[in-house]
């Protein structure tokens, strides 16, 4: 049996997201990983260096017998619901998009609104799409504009450059692909109206993932052999163990977030809720170490 | 007969724009202009200091007897009509807001579309209003949403905070505060409707201005004994003109800004209109002096 953490889950910094657990399970090499450029400029491997943290190991790792993974919800259903343990049967299918719209600069007073080209408008136009898309769809789909950057930023001048992030999430890659596709038509209709360029870049895409039947069941077992109340649920944040369930099999367990903030300085969880999950994961190993 | 120059007239780092000449015609005291916080922290008076900048001559200065101000055009009209002077007689009123809308920061992968509280939606939405309103109203209106700051910032995460500002202009001071207030309507029902909150402050607000018949015929005169085209037309940027008008008779000299380009490393004048515009100014104020 064996702890694991992995570097460079959040992925905010340096994209993809759970890279430590990608480089780990062979899905990307350490070579790589350390090559990827951050927002700031720097890189994974000079960073990892600088604290310390560059290990030798060779990549990919052993691939264990099983991988369960205890984190906290980071929504807000279990609370909702007042249950105590959600029973991960998936991951929600990830699609992180950067889009960089180049137009013309100009005075924002001398400039009539018939010769602007302006990427700022196609930008907030495609940050109004993400929004209807996923209100369209419905339900688990969701579409987030997180990143927004406008270039020079000054209050009189119509902006020469903007990059903003489109991030659509899914448990079902069909839909996630056909939003996808929506997202880019919309930006270049848009782009092509308002007489601009734009690129697109993939900072990170994962397919849904779904999870071990039996360390599934085990997981509710274990947890009602406690006593605790449970639920099954698909994650709708990316977590290391969907890197992992391509080498083994893999399952989690959430925990409730108090009013289902995360990403956020007020994210919290109950200790007695952390004890129960920590109580079932250990369980669930014992079980599947016998 | 004197040369001026006034300070900080552009107002992109610290507002209001024509700060100098807002001074030196008594509409702003000394004081409130070295208090002034600019958008890095900074006070116009460290930074005169800091640069050698800060004088100490009593405000309100000398009204002078005229005032007549060369610029290049920064806008497209006088190179599409092929005409070497444009005789100003006025400038649109400028208004610029601030707008900081504050939601609530969560994860863009767990939290349901129904849950969020998006400051981003909101800014996104008011950024297509102010480019629909500029359509409707139209020409000379424009605005202009040329700052957009999301935080934290990040491709995964719903912003807790988004900074955006919002310029409008209009000769017709009627047309320009009605176009403020339904962008201020339009905030409300948008901010009501995401359940977020939200504040303005106001950057820069000047009414229109009209030049002295007197002096604009003069311009209009002296270019036209030189052989130069001539036409008239209102100036859609601010100019430290337009607050000397409040103190002495005013008007412009505009030359041609090659592509309308301005705000913009690319900004150019022809050397020939340079200096058509300063032989025209040479005879104005030699006329006037007399």
């Amino acid at each position: 049996m064996a702890v694991a953490f992995f570097s460079n889950e959040e992925g905010a910094r340096f994209a993809p997201d759970m890279m430590g657990s990608l480089v780990y399970v062979g899905g990307l090499s350490a070579e790589e990983a350390h090559d990827t450029v951050g927002i700031d400029g720097s890189t994974v491997g000079a960073e990892l260096e600088r604290i310390g943290y560059l290990g030798s190991a060779p990549t990919p790792g052993l691939a264990p017998t099983a991988f369960v993974e205890l984190h906290i919800e980071q929504g807000p259903v279990l609370e909702e619901a007042g249950i105590q343990i959600g029973v991960v049967d998936g991951v929600q299918g990830i699609s992180w998009t950067e889009v960089t719209i180049v137009g013309q600069s100009n005075h924002a007073g001398t400039t009539p609104m018939r010769l602007r080209r302006d990427p700022g408008v196609v930008a907030v136009a495609l940050g109004i799409f993400v929004r209807e898309l996923a209100i369209e769809l419905g339900h688990p789909q969701v579409g987030t504009v997180g990143r927004m950057e406008f270039s020079p930023n000054l209050v009189n001048v119509v902006p020469a450059r903007v990059t903003m992030t489109v991030d659509l999430r899914n448990t079902d890659e069909e839909v996630l692909r056909s939003a996808e596709e929506r997202v880019l038509a919309r930006l270049a209709s848009l782009a092509a109206a308002e007489g601009v360029g734009y690129e697109t870049r993939t900072l990170a895409r994962f397919e849904p993932v779904i999870f071990d039947p039996a360390i599934i069941d085990l997981v509710e077992s274990a947890a009602q052999a406690q006593g605790l109340s449970t639920l099954r649920m698909p994650s709708g944040a990316g977590h290391d163990a969907q890197m992992l369930a391509r080498v083994c099999p893999t399952a989690m367990i959430f925990t409730p977030s108090h009013r289902g903030l995360s990403h956020n300085p007020a994210e919290h969880t109950d200790p007695d809720d952390l004890e129960a999950g920590a109580n079932v994961l250990l369980d669930v190993l014992l079980a599947l170490a016998r």
